[in-house]
């Protein structure tokens, strides 16, 4: 007897923007220069460009499986060199451009990239990473940048915009295996080495459509995406695939990211749905504050990559009159692990929803054997699915247990209700006496004051206890006394866990990726 | 260069269940017994029941790829027997109660089904059934149903209840490939014989992504999702996939599906999201026109299967106070091809939306070579996707073009947004005087009246002409002249296009899945 069966059709990412060019041919990408100004694109004219993109490069040499390396804001040519990239099957290599050229140096020596596509202000940078290590032959400038030839410019540094003009849109995108690489992102390394994550198509796409569902990203084709998270940062969190697979208009806002320059877009563009981490619109509020006025077509702001404190989510959603909707994930889950479902009335600053169907979490002992109850006490968390890594980036062995869970390194405790609340993480912990500390559990506490904007707790060394917990907070205008920072302490947490100091920064340290940068503080206070 | 890599994870359907068991356990499936009483289960023990239901079939000698049919309503019952049946890699091959035994008996000899799970009401025609053919060794009564011992029954008749009791559900599910069969159905075959298309879980677990994409169904874990259309009207639509998938109730009716019914269940369960042909809904309002009361829970109301009457659409917004949410699909689409997102304000009666990403639509000529202009003229309508059938079951050629294009059948216009009109079937077109007549457009015309419910437009043989048009019409207890029914058709259609005859129906006949019969009415009338 004959089955029959299903067409094929491979899971690739070409496709996001080559069913946007056919169904929405002219729902735009927008696109904020440096100099003020906004380019406009249609879906339609930018998988032209992309293919352009792919000619040029394969022109260059590149072919399918090979690394080519970005460093650049969010902008229109970034979007098109990504694609240009993933569509032809080579494998887009981010690079984080808040790092130093060291780091820079390193990442690409492991990528082999030969191509370095980069948004003109970050030549200097480029050049100064390729000194430190690497395989770069070819650097193009995105957005209209210019050849260069100059002495400190190591490398030919050309046009892509040129190299394009010399392309028709002809090359075929697609067909190869749905389980071939498409990207490659380097963990913020916090610890340690930075780790890279090779992301697959297959991954990718199982990703957005997990996105797409209404209890989870749930974007539509009406709404205007702001991606103030980087391209650089786990794939703007899966946006460039999102937001053109339903047809919606995507904002990208370049280099800057402060309160002016957001509230200005989301007027001017009418954003619907704003996607970063909380301190983006902790500078949108701040300038709200000063300078008035509103943003009334802003409906929901996607949070992640940091904890929200609860007093800024309140203060969001307050001044913005937006929903914010909280999430959590990490660069090895591609990256979304859970979020709140839109419009979730049980929604609260520190809880990250319910696993939507495709990822699945599980808590262990710290021996990495489960937990007997799941709901309630506090574990090692754990996960699974089609886009959580497996192997990191140039390892022969798996990152996952025998069971084929990858440790996240966060501890979390799960609810009666299955939502995942984020307590801290595994190495964050303070040994103090011999004892655990857990500092996040004190800085949501802490960060729940209204006076208080951020909160860290740290360990200090100690002679006597190994280790001692101390605060540090950010409180911008508010005054509040030391006696009124402990007090949710006092009452939440053991007596020996109280921080022995306070200190009060101006400005909290925030790592490439927006969240604090305790390696900083520890650095400095530690 | 290694590389690095995602999970391996197999997109099988199991994975729905086992979902919703965990994270959403407590939330129920409720099934109407045809006594009137409701049972009500979580899906944690609907999940540990299927489980029993694989165990016992595996016991009874069923194995990966064998088919195990159903006939059966939309019950607990049959809800539990499918995941038991698909969940260990078996095929759920469903059947129509509203065939004949003998189309029945082919079918069955077709798929060679050994055992056959029946709602007990159905005892009857399920033992005609084998009679006519087929190699059924076993029937196992569903929902409670008892065994039995009787003469007529041909083979042993037993009590899935009593079987499940026998095993614990420790039974390994999922674990084969992700392309392996998970279902067959068979086409209303309204010309010749009907085709089996064979469902895979690759192609049902994408086409349920896209379903909850927020632009297509949208469903979300809050909803109540009462499934009118039956679980053997393909798939019911996708509906026992996607409910689980985010942990919503599913309200499953039973045999009944009058609007007495539909009303006291939408009231007593709280529905949000009615799915089901048109006709259907139009028994609800009629219901509540006669009865009184309102059914306020109710926000949305997708239907397809059919084309909406205008009239019928702007009655039913009005008097159940739901949007209405338009939709085209087919059996061999797995079967949703277009829907009109949630909300659309340009959603209309005759549209179908646009396609979601996974599914993409080609115009073609009669010869099957593409329109030049796609956006405008109507043409042949031709998809491609991974939930679009390659190959029939008992196939062994593709059912596809060289590019890979499944001809659908239908006629259709896309407009320059990207909507979808069905015009017409192919085969329903009439030929007179060497010229195509379409009667899905003048069937629009007529529909759109008020006092119309129902009308169709079927082909006379004619001496002189061929065949010529004649126009039945359901108009309940509307009164209208015959040159009021044709007023629209003076206006919009070719005047040698004007039906010869009206003929007025009290009941249009529909087919078992609740479309206007044509092939009866051909056979009546033509």
């Amino acid at each position: 007897m004959i089955d029959g069966s299903m067409q094929d059709y491979a899971l690739t990412l070409d496709k996001f923007l080559s069913h946007a060019a056919k169904w929405h041919p002219l729902a735009e990408v927008v696109s904020a220069a440096p100099d003020g100004t906004v380019d406009r694109v249609g879906y339609a004219e930018l998988h032209d460009r992309s293919r352009s993109v792919s000619g040029a490069l394969y022109r260059l040499g590149v072919r399918g499986g090979d690394r080519v390396a970005t460093l650049a804001w969010n902008s229109q040519g970034h979007f098109e060199g990504w694609y240009g990239i993933i569509g032809m099957g080579a494998v887009c290599h981010t690079l984080n451009p808040r790092l130093t050229a060291k780091s820079l140096g390193a990442m690409l020596a492991q990528s082999e990239a030969a191509i370095l596509l980069v948004s003109p202000d970050l030549l200097p940078l480029a050049c100064a990473a390729i000194a430190e290590g690497g395989a770069v032959r070819h650097i193009l400038l995105l957005d209209k940048g210019a050849a260069i030839t100059a002495a400190e410019t190591t490398v030919p540094v050309g046009s892509l915009e040129v190299e394009m003009a010399l392309e028709s849109p002809d090359i075929a995108w697609g067909e190869f295996d749905e389980h071939s690489p498409c990207g490659l992102c380097f963990t913020s390394g916090t610890t340690g080495a930075p780790k890279g994550v090779t992301y697959t198509h297959r991954g990718c796409y199982l990703h957005t459509m997990r996105q797409l569902s209404a209890d989870v990203m749930g974007v539509r084709g009406t709404d205007t995406v702001l991606a103030v998270v980087p391209m650089f940062h786990a794939n703007a969190w899966g946006l460039p695939f999102t937001v053109p697979a339903v047809g919606g208009r995507l904002v990208l806002p370049g280099r800057h990211s402060d309160g002016a320059h957001l509230a200005a877009l989301i007027r001017s563009e009418g954003v619907t749905l704003g996607v970063g981490v909380p301190t983006v619109w902790l500078g949108l509020v701040e300038h709200l504050e000063k300078e008035g006025g509103d943003v009334p077509s802003l409906e929901r702001i996607l949070v992640g990559g940091a904890s929200m404190p609860p007093a800024l989510m309140e203060r969001i959603e307050q001044r913005l009159g937006a929903e914010v909707q909280t999430s959590w994930g990490m660069t090895e889950l591609s990256p979304l692990g859970t979020a709140a479902a839109p419009g979730d009335p049980r929604r609260a600053p520190g809880v990250s929803g319910r696993p939507a169907i495709g990822i699945d979490l599980l808590l262990t002992d710290s021996a990495g054997l489960p937990l007997a109850d799941q709901r309630g006490p506090e574990g090692h968390l754990r996960v699974r699915g089609p886009s959580v890594v497996d192997r990191y980036f140039g390892e022969a062995e798996t990152a996952t247990d025998a069971d084929g869970w990858f440790d996240t390194g966060d501890l979390a405790r799960i609810d009666t209700d299955g939502n995942l609340r984020i307590t801290g993480r595994a190495k964050d912990l303070i040994k103090s006496g011999g004892e655990w500390i857990n500092p996040a559990e004190m800085e949501t506490l802490v960060g729940a004051l209204p006076q208080v904007s951020l909160a860290a707790v740290i360990g200090r060394a100690d002679p006597k206890w190994g280790e001692r917990p101390i605060l540090l907070v950010e409180t911008g205008d508010a005054e509040i006394e030391d006696e009124a920072l402990l007090a949710p302490l006092r009452k939440g947490v053991a007596s020996w866990w109280i921080p022995d100091a306070i200190i009060r920064v101006d400005r909290m340290p925030l790592a490439a990726t927006g969240k604090i940068d305790k390696i900083q503080l520890r650095a400095d206070y530690g």
